[in-house]
């Protein structure tokens, strides 16, 4: 039954084979750490459900974004609902605009993405080109090649123009840049059709991508699926920042289930149709965006691809400290600054490969309107660099668009140092005749005299001096007022608090991603095997800390199992037993497969002795002692406190013959 | 700034103020444990918002949850989707019956759920009939007036017969168990209106509460919200079972968002809309539904509500332990009895009054025709008793009925000591027609082959002598089957392995309406004064653990404070700060509302000496210690390895006057 090397410790070789995607989502299923949902009911396309391992390593990570976030910087989590009625996505403009382009298929009616074709067709034919001109396109030939058919097009080595392979390579340097016509355009332009049927395809169209449904028995209520955590954020601004005693800056933070349907979900977990984010809303001051832990962070070093970059058709990498991207004004403000250099600590430490992490600036098309900058941490797959973590500075469009809409003020207060007198018109409203004539919509049409301005005031006062006026607010909805209603004066108040609309700083964490690619980061297969592969999570992550594993399944081991298995469940370390049938080395190979860091074998000598081994994943090495000092070290290792090799100057080596 | 008495410890009276429910909802708003959702623009009935202490609070549960049943059972984790594609509801029964009965005002159109109808209009009665014959009502008079008139009906002072009380009163005790045309007979009977209204209202019809949606950009799949996560485990069973290495039992879990859309949400938590839900399915041999754990838990004493007892209109209590229940068969199973134990133990654990809580069967028409056996836990409320935790034996129900509309097995083997010899009619498919025939459908139609039974073998071996034959599903699909497809002859088979489908039992959680009712038992208010309530809750479930309180905000505690919280953060204990400048005491008040069971305050001797107290939330003592040793006592509290009686053996009483 010998399946690992017993003679020393296994040199550790991690490149030994290329990397396949194939082997990797093989791995992935077999060991169900997710599988298409519903696959016996046939599947249906960006819907994912996760295993065990899937679950608990998901779980993980987000208890570490948790700590790391949450705990870290006090900020305030929330549970919001996923159910939103329509109202609150026209006045974010996800109603009109969170949507993708489409194109149709002119003969079969075959749905597909615009950009997705673009990208994918002279992708293809770059790559074709590469081919005539007898250059081998390395990472293609590692992929597994069943694999790749489904997902890329066909690739036909035909040599192309230097000029036209320059301009292409500019289109995808920007693909994401484009609205639906340029796209429209690009298609014309190239003779591009769908790779599938070699049919021409229809001018793009806008598609919206939230779920939409309907609320209560009546069916006048519609309501989406919210396709990200934010807006339930901003409108409890009010009571957050009560509950914050009134001070800014501050931040809430959720964890939740978000939904987009998307037109053609390809790439695994990477685009999905549901899926977990995380996501913080960091209120600041607009006049200061500094960051009051911003010093620890300045001396680090990232990896900034900034937008004018990426506008001249190129992609080079600047690597500097947050400090200087924020003295040269590359990255806005101090606060932004701090939370790129904190997402990748977080990255890093679950595990991410910080050389295939990179930052990538929004260029101008990109970037809603309202947004200042806008930044995301991009991660390099076999799929190419995929978007991870989104961090913007969003200004103060959210919470001043909401505000509006419902009359409601979302709105922080300073006591000023120095009062600031002022003469201003003022609205003087008479209370019980404008809640009679308006009810539920006194406050609406209160905000919109309060935000008239001077010189409106001044016009209304004027026009309610000839009779009732008629007003309206953004949204179209008109009201009239009466002179009887308001009386509008100049008056010399003094002003000894400011209020203002914070801004918004918005770091959303797509979970899923994130997870699909650490597993790439960190699967490997063994040298002496491309088949037997490895997943080495950090312990932090792995689903499972510890596998406890007696050398055959005979009733003579269970007291010791279970003594070791309480053991190491008041060590806070979760582990888990296999005492199946199959041999210890095929055991340990499955458990190399899930990720598990640790396992502690118990042979005969365990019973007589209460010793056991402890074997490290990686280097396969192993060390003995007794019990509670392998409990002890385990613990340790798996909490961070002790690195593997400090393991071995604890305990000496196992030389037995045992791991076999 | 004394608001706390200061002469030895406060005896605490947690029964001096009847509770009110006005006043636990008013703390729970203003301290933002949850919120109604999209507040600002008027809310939407039956959707909430968790706050900061609300998500800690839920956060907590689960995670106690999860200790509780998934690592202390080693359950196999799952994280399935919401979205849900149409065709397994429609297997699983829930596009024909997951609905409620509702009926319309007939003149305003408004609609209200039948059976709630029917409830409140008869209890409005049988309170009148007390007030007319002069009994006080006295859990009413506790309630908030101003609360319960909008959710009740109103009540009129008319003595009924005691004959009509009589009838009211078995009708109430099994409102649960009638039918929609039942309940029109019922409203019929009674002369029930619309109490809003008087307006008579129509018959009972049925609505589905299943949220509705469609899947990408054709339009042409359906898609629900799920009502429930029992389908994703179902469906996985396979895998599940592959990574369990076939072995039987086991049980999956799940913790996820579910959604109804009810016909009229009231009662707060209590019936929402959207909700978190845990789920065990725990899967069994059905000829054996002992469990190994039993002997843990058969003496533990449960209230228990049985059938034979509701269905005669009474509702008794019999106080037995589960191994009577079992023996008896008034629990159906070994299994049954211990999960109903193990919800108990779960549900003390985290703070529900055991006295409030007891065990109710599901009657004859309230549960489904497959279940054998299905018990409530549940819990009283100023509601009334609130089912927060459902326990079903589901038989093989759901995995047949999947394994039947897709043709793929469900089932567990078993190796048999002896092997059984047999002689049966056996189909031998020609796989490669068979294949091209029916492609996709292919295991669909062996199903329905196999499935046919001896009989039904040698009929269609006889029919297919003649010519192709036409078979059908159960969903009515008809395929036709020709004579070279298929060959059926008798053949001698020697079974040593036993293919059976497992039986499910499942323990459902409703974590909202446990968060509720545990709010509503842990709430009192102080002798001295009714408005300064507490939340007992257990330090293992309160959202914050220990209060960091310098006496003021002034900068020189500053670096004291940040020593505290790292060291409470380095043992592991959530806590905050409170330096606002409110005094002492309203920061007391607060934290109290918060159910923060600790507090260490600090003072100018803090600065000087390195000492800090200790104060407990309930009894408000004080002790004092220096900073480590305190340290180290909260964590023993928190941990539960101490109680406070124990912490006032560690630490001296301390009788400054800083506690004021």
């Amino acid at each position: 039954m010998a399946t690992e090397a017993t003679t020393g410790p296994s040199p550790i070789n991690k490149t030994a084979h290329p990397f396949t995607r194939g082997a990797l989502e093989d791995l992935l299923s077999r060991r169900f750490f997710y599988a298409p949902a519903f696959e016996i009911y046939g599947g249906v396309a960006g819907l994912y459900d996760y295993g065990p391992p899937g679950s608990a390593l998901h779980a993980n990570i987000l208890h570490e974004w948790r700590k790391h976030f949450i705990i870290e910087e006090s900020m305030l989590e929330l549970d919001t609902t996923i159910m939103t009625p329509s109202p609150v996505f026209e006045t974010s403009g996800h109603v009109a605009r969170f949507a993708d382009w489409m194109v149709k298929d002119t003969k079969t009616g075959d749905v597909l993405r615009a950009d997705h074709l673009v990208e994918g067709v002279l992708e293809a034919r770059l790559k074709g080109d590469k081919e005539a001109r007898g250059v081998a396109a390395t990472e293609e030939a590692e992929v597994d090649p069943k694999k790749k058919k489904k997902k890329a097009v066909k690739t036909t080595a035909v040599k192309l123009d230097d000029v036209v392979v320059q301009e292409y390579e500019t289109v995808l340097n920007q693909i994401d840049n484009y609205t639906g016509p340029q796209l429209g355009e690009l298609i014309q332009k190239f003779n591009i059709v769908n790779p599938d049927t070699g049919n021409p395809v229809d001018e793009p169209v806008q598609f919206n991508l939230m779920f939409d449904s309907s609320i209560g028995p009546t069916g006048k209520i519609k309501g989406y699926l919210r396709p990200e955590t934010a807006q339930g954020h901003f409108l409890n601004f009010q009571r957050l920042l009560a509950f914050n005693n009134g001070q800014i800056p501050f931040a809430s933070a959720q964890i939740g289930r978000s939904f987009r349907n998307e037109i053609s979900p390809r790439a695994g977990l990477l685009r999905v149709r549901e899926f977990t984010m995380s996501e913080i809303e960091h209120y600041v001051d607009p006049l200061d965006k500094s960051h009051s832990r911003f010093p620890e962070v300045k001396d680090l070093k990232l990896r900034f691809l900034a937008k004018d970059v990426q506008a001249a058709g190129r992609s080079e990498i600047s690597e500097i400290t947050v400090g200087e991207a924020v003295a040269s004004k590359m990255v806005d403000n101090e606060t932004l600054g701090y939370f790129l250099a904190r997402i990748y600590l977080f990255l890093s430490k679950i595990g991410v490969d910080h050389d295939r992490l990179r930052f990538r600036q929004h260029m101008a098309n990109e970037m809603a309107h309202y947004a200042s900058d806008c930044w995301d941490a991009e991660i390099e797959t076999s799929y190419g660099w995929i978007e991870c973590v989104g961090c913007a500075d969003r200004s103060a469009y959210d919470l001043t668009v909401h505000s509006k809409a419902t009359g409601k003020p979302l709105v922080a207060r300073q006591n000023l140092a120095e009062p600031i007198v002022e003469e201003k018109e003022t609205p003087e409203f008479n209370l019980k005749l404008w809640g009679k004539t308006f009810k539920g919509d006194g406050d609406r049409v209160k905000a919109i005299v309060n935000g008239l301005g001077e010189d409106g005031l001044v016009k209304l006062r004027d026009d309610l001096s000839k009779g009732p006026v008629e007003v309206s607010d953004a949204n179209g909805d008109k009201f009239t007022i009466t002179p009887e209603m308001v009386k509008i004066e100049k008056k010399t108040t003094k002003i000894s608090i400011r209020e203002f609309t914070p801004n918004v700083i918005e770091p959303s964490f797509g979970i899923g991603r994130i997870m699909y690619s650490l597993l790439e980061h960190v699967y490997w297969a063994r040298e002496s095997d491309a088949a037997r592969g490895v997943l080495s999570l950090p312990p932090m992550v792995a689903p499972t800390k510890c596998l406890i594993v007696p050398i055959s399944n005979q009733e003579v081991f269970q007291p010791l199992i279970k003594d070791i298995s309480s053991k190491l469940r008041a060590a806070g370390v979760y582990a888990r037993v296999d005492d199946s049938g199959a041999s210890i080395g095929k055991r340990y190979a499955r458990n190399d497969e899930l990720g598990t860091p640790y396992g502690c074998t118990l042979d005969f000598a365990s019973v007589q002795n209460g010793t056991m081994t402890l074997r490290e994943r990686d280097t396969t090495d192993q060390l003995i002692g007794k019990v509670d000092e392998v409990v002890e070290v385990v613990k340790d290792l798996v909490f961070g406190q002790l690195d593997w090799e400090g393991a071995c100057k604890k305990l000496p080596k196992y030389t037995g013959v045992q791991d076999v």
